[in-house]
């Protein structure tokens, strides 16, 4: 990206900034479109992509596909906006993309990590990583439009500092956009790893819905809100922390100090407990047949064992699923979202366990919420969290544009 | 209001109606003070307010008190905009009142009633209630701005429709904003009773928070949600219907079907039958006095034997707060709100009941979540129906000026 063209950005209009955003979800839309998205005038659509197109900021791709009347010209982001530097952090994960404007990636890396270890080692990792693949790419530290950054603990969005990040010790008002801001002049945007799930997901469904959920199941349990089409942080940023919720009042102690969190009784760590003990007392000979081969029983090996009839682990399963759906739906009955999207480790764990979580949630929720509820499963489940940081970074450039523009 | 008044209300730009809107917030406010609240340039406040003030919406009240420096003019609505017809429509009650801009009651009316005789003989009594108010005032339905009614029921907002209200037979599908729109000319919106109860919070507290919930607890138990500083309504206009949320998989049966829900084993008839129970046990002395004297057992005589140390009376009470702490609890960690504020019927039960359910809460949720959350009671119990149906008449005029100027 020019300096131009960021001064551009810089200095839009409401107008302006409201449909860079639009033509940005939409990839690839019509004049005509625009009018009907965002509910402008004619008039006011036609100046103000005059506008853009003058600045650079979008360029017109030829007309469409003849749906019968006149075509209509294409507009898209100009390519010269430059490219997105996306972060997926995880606890013990890091991938690294730089993707173009309309996600898809150009270069992209993925290496085994240790967020305990401290923004110090991580860091530095995450910056190497940049660089190698920007020089790959033969783009400079200018050529990045905005960075977006996910991470595995609560983020403070305005200040984007951590807060009290439970598995990131050591992080704990680290500044994530400063350390970045120092090799690059792009803006960094940095967000909770399921906000930005929720990000790749709205992305993943072009805005699919205003009101919704996306849960995240794995070691832990965490809930992406997305109310009235924006990410919901809640008032300290802590919203969405749903995996203390409390689904058995007589349930074990979880490590929070809580009884009967749903994390400790359904995610990844429970259902490799209980198989373990299934295996290990001989009540499954499946079950400890595989532990003796593989060394370890994970989700996936009760997957297998339950796919191979083995009905101790078909009912651990649906022992999990039971259990997130009763969680589920005290979130159906308090929010009504239109659809709950599920991800993350555990949700490769088949049919049989969506299908015990959603007859917990029908069972337990009233029936005006659930008439048109669709639960189900993420169709990116293994790029959601790159996806995610993408759009946060183009996302919250654009939105930054808007409100600088009031 | 005069029709040229009418008019101009049509006709706003997105500035004033934002500014008009900002102005019936804070009653009264300076050019500077609007500057700050919305963003925009001092030189666009200024002409708009211009714009606002030849159109006879807004008027200029005299210089604020003196806080050093220049004193600055302060803006008020404009008393020509007319008066608020607000309704709140309970189980077993009506209210009707006339308010002005600033909300405050010219006058009203109360009487029992019973919204299961449906609409036909209610919505009578409602027309003819207003036309006593208005003649008792001397004022004509074009002297009325906007309606705005609060209904014990799922309201879809858009339609103004009914849906599926359990406690409303016959009046699904009916529109009381037709019928009201017969005879005035002014717009009407309808809205769930608690939905109304977050708006007269909001209201009184001068926008105090931008995401809290307001939880009414008397027959049954129902929650608004106050989202981005607005009223969120949920996919299908359900959100916040807490009552059936699961506190004990081993609780009673609820008349929903299921088990253990909130409002099953804490709000007022559980509370009542608790009381009824222990009094004719003869395991508390004071409340089978009670009964016997009273002839009945409400939570207002279960609060007053607690008072008077009867400890049987004291666990009762503690019980349906811990329950509904346990409930609130979950709503903490997956909403994350600045504040809980508690109205309706049992609110009455006293600082115990209100201890009980802190501490409940506190137990329960995430520090992040709990670090800055305030818990109260409703400072405006007996008038808060009243106030949010104001506040939803005029408010929903302003936000519809906004959208149709875009």
């Amino acid at each position: 990206m020019t300096p131009r063209i960021r001064t551009h950005i810089g200095l839009l209009g409401l107008t302006e900034a409201a449909l860079l955003s639009a033509v940005s979800w939409e990839g690839q839309v019509s004049r005509r479109f625009l009018v009907e998205r965002t509910g402008f005038s004619k008039s006011k659509v036609v100046a103000a992509i005059a506008n853009l197109l003058e600045a650079g900021l979008v360029r017109e791709s030829g007309p469409s596909e003849s749906t019968g009347g006149r075509r209509s010209e294409q507009l898209t982001l100009h390519p010269d906006l430059g490219v997105l530097l996306a972060v997926d952090l995880g606890a013990t994960s890091l991938d690294v993309a730089v993707l173009s404007l309309d996600m898809t990636p150009l270069a992209s890396h993925h290496e085994a990590a240790d967020v305990r270890h401290g923004p110090g080692p991580v860091m530095t990792r995450v910056k190497a990583i940049m660089k190698t693949l920007l020089a790959r790419l033969a783009l400079l530290p200018d050529d990045v439009l905005a960075v977006g950054m996910g991470v595995p603990g609560p983020v403070a969005f305005d200040s984007g500092l951590l807060v009290n990040p439970p598995i990131m010790p050591g992080w704990e008002g680290f500044s994530i956009r400063d350390d970045l801001a120092a090799i690059l002049g792009a803006p960094v945007f940095v967000d909770n790893d399921v906000n930005v799930l929720a990000l790749g997901e709205l992305w993943a469904g072009r805005r699919f819905a205003e009101n919704f959920l996306v849960v995240k199941v794995g070691t832990g349990i965490g809930c992406g809100i997305v109310c009235g089409g924006r990410i919901y942080r809640g008032a300290d940023g802590a919203a969405g922390d749903v995996g203390h919720i409390c689904v058995d009042p007589l349930g074990p102690v979880c490590h929070c100090g809580n009884v009967g969190c749903v994390e400790a009784m359904a995610a990844g760590p429970a259902i490799a407990k209980e198989a373990r003990a299934a295996a290990e007392s001989g009540e499954s000979a499946v079950l400890a047949e595989l532990l003796k081969s593989v060394g370890s029983l994970t989700p996936v090996e009760v997957a297998r064992a339950s796919r191979e009839g083995d009905m101790v682990a078909t009912a651990i399963i649906q022992r999990s699923g039971v259990l997130l759906g009763r969680m589920l739906a005290s979130l159906v009955n308090f929010f009504n979202p239109s659809h709950i999207v599920l991800t993350g480790g555990i949700s490769l764990m088949g049919p049989l366990w969506l299908a015990s979580i959603r007859q917990s949630v029908y069972g337990r929720s009233l029936a005006l919420s659930t008439r048109h509820i669709e639960l189900r499963l993420s169709r990116i489940p293994d790029r959601g969290g790159l996806v995610g940081a993408g759009v946060l970074a183009l996302n919250s450039t654009l939105e930054a544009a808007k409100a600088r523009s009031l």
